[in-house]
């Protein structure tokens, strides 16, 4: 099929998000094809996720940012690239892109025999923006960027705001904050990071307040204060006013789906486009990939929006692939895998939250420990959290959430790697992992989370949750004692680890008994003294005091 | 059966390697269990893995290297340790093991119902070193250690001799660098570290010849020159002598199996004590955990040794399960997944290499991708060469090395991972990894590994080894001018990569023919070029010119 004589015509519209990637796989596996990328921005194929890092200045060069040149897609893929062309229209029965030189304003058309969407997706604009003031940017383009550094240059940028504590939104806060600028974050709910449980989230904030960002949690802006179509400052839910000189805005995005759903393309439930495995839309002469498309996830089996970068070549890959030569591997499922830098920190995620889990009514249980992200022995070590969800039925793994220093992005990627293929925390006790003291442990992190979770599901013994209520249980509390006066917990009896086996027979077998440590590993020990003295039910409350104390905090 | 009346008595030899945690575990499923420690040495449990990073002083403390003391395996687990005590036979009608009080030379005998050996490994003796003199010493214990941290003490040792290139051997070369001696390190084998191939094992000699360290490969010591018990110098079997002040030997280890040889219990075809898959011998009151069992290899499905300290931790909680109990987990398969850092490099590797594929007549091919360990636009990113070795018949991942920098340990850990699923190279391309630019890349070291292989077995197109015969075939160079200067590939057709379109007419598409580039990318791009416009036989030489300098050089 690749190789018929006469060239099958491949157009592309949008280089970002998925389209580049697809382009250019097109070429690779068809020499003969007629390949055309539409790109409605003037440079075709830039690092979107690197737009943050240059505001700060981490990123020095502007020029890294630019991925690839006009002219390399023609030298080396011979593919045409179209940049400042918006495509305004598909006629799918004479298989036609109707195209806008932008800078021109002339309107043309184009021929398909393939026709592949990588529109990608557009902040979402809230109602106070309504008309944008000139010192308010989302930070999704080149453009977006280049506004915020002209901003910036002027010098006059005490306060900013940010808008939205999602990935993009705490990147810009750091690198504002790296430029000395006095940043507010403001979110809309309770939380920053969604992806994440709140305890998890809570984490990122007290490290983003330890470094005098101020955050406005669950208090969202009502209004702008604008003059001369300046914003001078914003009124928050609560009533107060923060003056301001510069806004962020980046309250989420959605797929560019417009182009797709006026030329009667099948759209899902979460309003991105509809495709198969190997991107086909309802059309099968139309594929989307990127932002704009629902992926199918690797939980739920069900599709829904993702819009990452990662998906996002993949896709594109796999559309061009099938669009070029009729055949190609097919898409993977998606967790939703993600992971953010938030100045020391690192969060990450993979699969399900509890609250996406709950929403669901997917069965899960947890696990949390903390770890050291290699030998504690060896110098540097750092600490993380991680949680595990998975299958009260199986150990099925259902997600997995991690927040701290070194390693959490190893230790997500191996989770969604066991993810992928159907893992049980069974299994994941079983991996066998790469270790030497400056890079692990003999029993990493990994091992330490499954541990703790098949202790649970075979009850040796179970764990209870962060934010269980302990009101009537026997408690019974195995720090020292200076741990116990840094974090009280009252209503505990205190039984030093160390001195349980001597005092056992001070506790009544009969009552429904938690132990708790402060981070779920010595009460994991105690509570296994208990349990297998014939107390009748006991658990060790997972993630210990460490957990147990932010919990208090986002309730 | 945790909870019957009679105290059941479980006894453990050795605590280093895998006994610590047989014990314990055993303790957290039965509160009732009797049991009890023997270990030879004074200290019950350190950190092995910690030796070598004492020596040069990156771990300051020596204390940092004690895991766990007598008394707390006492306080906390009400575990009887005897340490200094030597169990020299086990009666298994009796089930009594026979044991020597090394202090008091008093031989006595305690009684069990389960029997959990961890014994370890021990360090292979040259014959050179018999009678070991006064400045060698293995590092394999805390005595060994203490000897040479005593000998480095004087302050007379400026030239050490290091035998062994493997990872004891290497750590320890890194560290007495650190402390300014002039290191050789001697190999019998043609190549440091076996469990790479060696073209990957080159890469890491070459780092260690850029610090100065002398390093004679495949030229053993033959014989020591000692005077008064100290010897002053080897020579070599190219028949140079070579001055020394310190000799380190790290000839591998052998697993010490005496007691269950002596006592009858099976060993397999590798010299390790037999086990099943709950760890028990063939005496199933007898389980055998750590170095001294025949693990079963992930890859081959068949048993070996496997001298490494994950495998050994989680055998030992499997058996401490299972003899507490009756029941357990299984232990899982191993993949002799390790890791070693190398002055600024680090090397690791999960599952069978070429040799060991080739050895048992797996059929493997494989592919080399040089990588950015984050997006290359965000500064600090490390090169790593990644290589994936994958069967021909349905692209089952086999095995992987990686040197490189940062981010090598997360790679082999997912490749790892995938490979205990039974995962293919196809799977591998469709793994949803976070990405943000500190992390990673939108399309992974893994996904470009995978993509890779991918190619090669849907032949789009196929990969040639970095040591294929290339007299004959069309070689096509499509790098640079100034790379080819560099790194000269005589034959070559010289098309750079850019310019290929145009230039494709002057290609011979009957002949067989290789496309080759620096890393292999840029060759990919003109490999497909060729194969969709009709060429017969095209390949692209994988890991380009990066890996194929090297080849001729360990040739």
């Amino acid at each position: 099929m690749d190789e018929s004589n006469k060239a099958l015509r491949i157009v592309v519209v949008g280089g970002v998000a998925g389209g580049a990637s697809a382009a250019t796989r097109a070429r690779r596996v068809n020499s003969k094809a007629d390949i055309t990328l539409l790109e409605r921005n003037s440079v075709v194929s830039f690092a979107n996720c690197g737009l943050p890092y240059h505001v700060g200045g981490e990123i020095e060069k502007r020029q890294s940012l630019i991925v690839a040149k006009k002219e390399l897609f023609w030298n080396r893929f011979r593919i045409h690239v179209k940049t400042d062309c918006e495509a305004v229209k598909i006629d799918r029965v004479e298989k036609l892109v109707h195209i806008l030189d932008r800078d021109s304003g002339v309107f043309t058309t184009i021929p398909y025999d393939r026709l592949i969407l990588a529109t990608g997706a557009e902040p979402n604009v809230p109602d106070y923006c309504v008309p944008m003031p000139s010192n308010a940017f989302h930070l999704w383009t080149l453009a977006d960027m280049d506004g915020i550094m002209a901003k910036l240059a002027d010098g006059k940028v005490a306060n900013a705001l940010v808008v939205g504590g999602g990935f993009v939104g705490l990147e810009v806060v750091e690198q504002l904050h790296r430029r000395g600028v006095h940043v507010t974050l403001v979110e809309r709910n309770p939380q920053i990071l969604t992806r994440l449980d709140r305890v998890f989230a809570k984490m990122v904030e007290n490290h983003i307040a330890s470094k005098s960002v101020a955050m406005e949690l669950g208090n969202p802006i009502v209004s702008l204060k604008q003059e001369n179509g300046i914003a001078v400052s914003a009124t928050l839910k609560d009533g107060r006013t923060l003056p301001l000189d510069l806004l962020i805005v980046g309250a989420g995005v959605r797929p560019r789906t417009q182009l797709a759903s006026e030329c009667g393309l099948n759209l899902g439930k979460e309003g991105g486009i509809e495709v198969n495995d190997v991107m086909q839309t309802s059309d099968p002469n139309i594929y989307a990939v990127g932002d704009i498309v629902e992926y199918q996830n690797g939980v739920t089996g069900k599709r829904g929006l993702n819009p990452l970068a990662g998906p996002a070549n993949r896709s594109g890959r796999v559309a061009g692939t099938h669009a070029a030569t009729g055949h190609s591997e097919l898409m993977g499922p998606v967790f939703g895998t993600s992971i953010v830098r938030v100045f020391d920190l690192t969060a990450a995620c993979t699969g399900l939250n509890e609250r996406a889990l709950a929403a669901i009514g997917i069965e899960f249980r947890t696990a949390i420990i903390q770890a050291a992200h290699h030998a504690s022995y060896f110098p540097g070590s750092e600490s993380m959290q991680l949680k595990i969800l998975y299958s009260p039925k199986d150990g099925k793994l259902l997600g997995a959430q991690a927040v701290g220093g070194e390693g959490v992005d190893k230790r997500i990627d191996i989770l969604a790697t066991a993810m992928y293929f159907g893992g049980t925390v069974f299994q994941l006790a079983q991996l066998d992992l790469a270790y030497a003291p400056p890079y692990g442990s003999a029993k990493d992190p990994i091992h330490m989370a499954a541990f703790a979770a098949c202790n649970d599901l075979n009850g040796t013994p179970v764990l209870a949750l962060p934010n269980a209520e302990l009101t009537g249980m026997q408690i019974v509390d195995v720090r020292t004692a200076s741990e116990r006066e840094k974090l009280p917990l009252p209503g505990a009896i205190a039984i030093e680890v160390d001195d349980f086996p001597t005092h056992l027979s001070e506790l009544d077998p009969e009552r429904a008994t938690v132990v708790v440590c402060h981070s779920g590993k010595r009460a994991h020990v105690a509570a296994s003294w208990l349990r297998s003295s014939g107390f009748k039910n006991v658990s060790n409350l997972t993630g210990g005091m460490s957990i147990r104390s932010l919990v208090e905090k986002v309730k």
